[in-house]
């Protein structure tokens, strides 16, 4: 038997940090996952952990970047991947994935935990570094100008078409920059860019709002080469009130909870280049 | 061997609904939860339904009482409440909990989910109807303003005192009123309270936090008698930094998981009517 | 304003024991919870907190009085909820709840985790001490020996009659002792009433199923006083499969997640003793 | 901007089986997710949705094709993929994932939920068919037997050398066949060698014990071409019991959360042949 591809790290480290210099208090707080690869062959096969930088090792390091401030998550991330790489001499490969949880402020030191996170995987070797931005837990719904009618009907078919349905999703987007940016400014479009895109699109189907909603992040920032999107189709369904002598003019629905349907895409600038370890 | 409290119900109906009378649609996202109590024995003892409405109708009778609108999730569980009690000759008690899930618009049709939830539970019988109003799904946090010193120590107690630490948690909140009120208005003052009690107390311990956001809900709203309060207490541990030769003024924290402090208790005001119902 | 009702303590405190005293290793893996009670005013109002154990220290008892073994968790939660009542000044009430997590072995010193966990809620005070044991995570099916008809109809109901259903639940079960048993083998023989009963049983309503399981538990253990269950009915919907041209004879069916009935009841030995703090 | 990788399908389908033929019943519990992809660009680009078989299709053929007898869980995804490939116009590949939740026989009609789940990811497109099958949901722990030292050390590193440890992992396995087999009986064999290796091998490090169990599974089946692991170091601290004047020889554990190491890796065959879309 032979060893195929394999990687190891430590998994959501919990790191909230307080930035205390200003005149109000600043709070970050983040999960953050590393992911080593390299020339870890002995200890798969022997045990032999000369190669090994413990996962509880990579734990530390988090936690010690963090003590310089730790600003934009790519940024962050980026640190964090170039000293696994440039530092431990098995790994070849290092990546670091942030969820960055949002926090609103509501008093000079205190905060209410908002929706949404913002993320970002980094990817470092010694051939370069690829970040991917991203976000979470963003959940998007439109009472109106969604359709899905003229679609392939088959002998299982059931399904009636609809003028006028409820679209729902959470988003899962992420998209990799072709150069680095100023990643704030950069989030904050992207982010505006996917929620304007979904209110705006009138829909004939989920895959022409997934299309629209990568096409507008494209636009909204030259940085982004592709946006990869995950939008399952969180179903409504219309109630029957007949039984009870009522119509139903498109107001009250079932939020189902499965099955639902998932849509995946990517919306990619014209010669863009390469992935490289982006999607690693 | 003979039967004790008994009841039954819907759990986790999940409605929505789309107001569409006005110039921009309003959304209304619920999730209900029908509780009946009577003469029951007969199906516990022989399956003899004849006094059983069944679950799937207390469903329908959500749907179908949503045709004519929702309004104030207090006014909703009160139509419902009182509907079951009425109509269904072996039923003396219902109670409908509801939870409302919030969203915020992004268009004139377009909405995305927000943090939080605000919920109420009605009683009612043929003595009366209660009604308790509360929140979920909020979780404050203060990075400083907070101190836990002068406790009780024991031959088991390890824990250092602190005069700065940070203080978060979840709120679980829940409060009843002696009469009926603008339910909206009230929920608004209500959970402006409880978070403005907790972001202006300097804390000593999580219980005085805990009476200072109770004390404030009573003192914004008339109508309410007592309140109820769950707090979990989410530790966030000063990662020790030293063995890197770094120091950690109050900077970098781990976010734990569990276990947790919780700490409960209740705030009611003087001479307040009893609860009756209020907390089955 | 008046403090009304407060308790506090530590949630969730994960605690693994091996026992390696005899030829094979065994292995005990609990979640356990502490809640206190008693004149706790002072941390409330003013955040003096000379009568406040903390929870810290809780945990540490948890762990510090695992060195000498568990043994049956009725007995572990005794021997905690005493302490904290004869040792903490301020101290009143204690309560500690204790999960117990199933591991099968399969190896000298090797487990699998299994299905299932077996609770017990211990009170104590000046009074005397109260024990509650449980299962949890105990989920049943029948296939068919369920039936449902000759319920209550009213206008909003349109469910159809069956005289055989698929019939499934998620068991949370719990039961007081009236007095000291073997806490070990009582739980075994409760549990096997439990299954046995709800296979044995031929329902017409999830609630005669209900009543059934608690007289089998409290025939099995004349410790037993009363049993309390919480069943949700978990809905398996028949497929109409006559749009594709088959027929569908109670083979193939939809599990549904949301909404689910929700059937709660007691059943108590005559005679028995009062609850005391048992349900607290 | 262009259109880049695109699928859509329906996800988590909950399709519960009896098969009432013999003298007792037998359950089959899948969640069934299908995943197409071919040539979808006119729904992104146009919103025409004349190339598109509804998920809701997806989702009746699920039903429909479960009429016939599900089999072995490769068996009946291979009949839904191939379907999907053979009859939809524009459909290239498709993607078959199935979860088998597990119970236990406690009566004639009557199950116990159990632990873990088998699963199988079938792939099928012009070319041919691809089978990846799998366990998940199953968590082992060794009381001894695990060593961890000789790990690579740095400035951020703190974690102490232990030569016996607490070694638990939840096991995310998937293998890829070469040739057709009896799937059931290899999917036996390869949990039980997952469990073996587990248990049987003096571990060094986690890795270690990855690379055992792959081999294993391999060496259990002669049409295993592939087996990838995906193993969370699920971590348990000795408990520091010397603040009370105890001694904690290995026995009294904290299991943490958060974070957790995450160790995953391939183990081939040699001259296996190429995965094509077994991975997909």
């Amino acid at each position: 038997m032979e060893l195929g591809d394999n990687q190891y790290g430590k998994a959501e480290v919990r790191l909230v940090r307080v930035d205390r210099d200003g005149p109000q208090h600043r709070l970050t707080d983040l999960t953050v996952t590393t992911t080593l690869a390299g020339d870890l062959a002995a200890t798969h096969l022997t045990g032999d952990n000369a190669g090994v930088l413990p996962t509880d090792t990579q734990k530390n390091v988090v936690y010690a970047f963090a003590r310089d401030g730790v600003g934009q998550i790519e940024d962050f991330a980026l640190r964090l991947a170039r000293h696994f790489v440039d530092t431990t001499p098995t790994i070849d490969r290092a990546r670091v994935h942030i969820d960055e949880h949002s926090w609103d402020r509501v008093g000079g030191h205190s905060f209410a935990k908002g929706a949404g996170t913002r993320s970002t995987t980094v990817s470092a070797s010694a051939d370069g570094e690829w970040v991917v931005s991203g976000v979470g837990d963003l959940v998007l719904l439109n009472t109106t100008g969604s359709e899905f009618h003229g679609f392939h009907r088959d002998e299982y078919t059931t399904l009636q078409e609809t003028s006028d349905r409820i679209l729902a999703t959470a988003v899962s987007a992420r998209w990799r920059h072709a150069e680095p940016t100023d990643w704030g400014t950069s989030a904050t479009a992207a982010r505006a860019a996917l929620i304007g895109a979904f209110a705006a699109t009138h829909s004939l189907s989920l895959q022409q709002t997934l299309y629209a909603m990568g096409q507008k992040v494209l636009e909204a920032s030259s940085s982004i080469a592709e946006v990869r999107l995950s939008l399952p189709n969180r179903h409504h369904f219309l109630v029957d009130l007949q039984p009870f002598g009522l119509d139903n003019p498109g107001e009250v629905f079932f939020a189902a909870d499965r099955p639902y349907g998932l849509i995946e895409g990517a919306v990619r600038r014209p010669g863009a280049p390469e992935p490289g370890l982006a999607w690693w």
